[in-house]
């Protein structure tokens, strides 16, 4: 909660580093970051490192927010604000200048379901949380997690790119010229797929988005392998 | 796609009716007709039968609207609106009368958090989708599948309730004393979740509004049971 100073704002962003026991994945706070980044909004990553045995003494006082244990939460002053979608459209109304939505409500509507395939039709079905359950409470093996993960990221990124090719909106970005909420659900969703090894090579307008995103240092930057906690996912 | 005619627009909401196989639930866009009945908006609603082996020749007149077969649709003119939280922001963008999102900005971010809370924590663990997976490809029991369900649920609904004890925002909803985006999302989940036999008796404070929402119109004649294609869930 240690803010930053901004004129009249203190925002903080905690972060947890959630270790998935076999699998050595991080996560951070991804989709979080780029907005903030977009925006040029600056704050102070407060990093908690989670998972079970943890002695991070900063893990209490993240429960204490968010008990929910879920990352990220966001502190702007008094106001405590949890989840990613959220979070993106308070920044959006709090800070409108560079916006992450376009400005009609057809447009809006298309990229906050772009973003919504990613962020509830697909993520939530691969969260470490999820991934521990399969294999721990189930009893599940690897090739059975491997299979999970693939059907829905099949799934998941398959309907984006039929959003993508249907040539309504063209541009470099999800949604024209400018990077929205579609970009910063789709890059993240893509890191965690990648991460499991995902095969998305047959997705063309996926991957060229993909690209032109990784360009922009808002997404380059923020990539959770730059991030000065997470030294073992360099890239 | 047959619309109705209220001034300047058509629209219509497209609905499955989701077979479970052996389960029996049936789902339909309960989230997307609270929202355009607590607003007071006309609509043609079109039920489509999904499932295997459906024959309903409407069948692919959705698919061609919405390949991910996923529901809601909502088709408002020349604009094919999916995913039921941006259907319910373009609801509340170009119907602002009774509004369904509070008017300062921390106020719209707690409540889009209780709601993704359930449409993304929650609800994605127990779609139809993920039961036929878990059934069908991973193999598992009935005893497996219902531990799946209630530990999902324990996680989600535990997790509102906590957001809804906080005492920060009193009232007869979740946020205040006008129902909300949070209450519709709840509303639609306890349906599910109360389908499979879950135990939510613990959890005072969504129990109590619960009751609250379902006195209200907009969230009981909008109910699945009540509606004309599902004689089997009258309740």
């Amino acid at each position: 909660m240690i803010p930053c100073k901004i004129p009249g704002r203190s925002i903080g962003v905690f972060n947890a580093t959630l270790h998935v026991f076999s699998i050595g994945v991080r996560l951070l706070s991804y989709r979080a970051r780029i907005a903030l980044a977009l925006k040029g909004i600056q704050y102070e990553p407060v990093n908690v490192v989670g998972g079970r045995g943890s002695d991070d003494l900063k893990k209490q006082e993240y429960l204490d927010l968010n008990p929910s244990a879920v990352v990220p939460t966001l502190v702007d002053g008094d106001s405590v604000l949890t989840q990613s979608i959220p979070i993106m459209e308070y920044l959006e109304e709090t800070y409108p200048e560079t916006p992450i939505l376009p400005a009609d409500a057809a447009g809006r509507a298309r990229v906050r379901a772009i973003a919504q395939v990613m962020v509830s039709d697909t993520h939530p079905l691969r969260t470490a949380r999820v991934v521990e359950f399969i294999y721990e409470t189930l009893g599940l093996e690897k090739e059975d997690l491997d299979q999970w993960l693939k059907h829905w990221n099949e799934r998941g990124f398959g309907a984006v790119e039929w959003m993508l090719a249907d040539g309504r909106i063209p541009g470099d970005f999800c949604h024209g010229n400018e990077p929205t909420m579609a970009n910063i659900c789709l890059v993240a969703q893509i890191f965690v797929a990648e991460k499991f090894g995902a095969d998305l090579s047959g997705l063309a307008n996926v991957n060229r988005i993909h690209g032109t995103c990784m360009a922009h240092p808002a997404f380059r930057d923020t990539a959770p392998g730059k991030q000065p906690d997470n030294p073992d996912h360099q890239k």
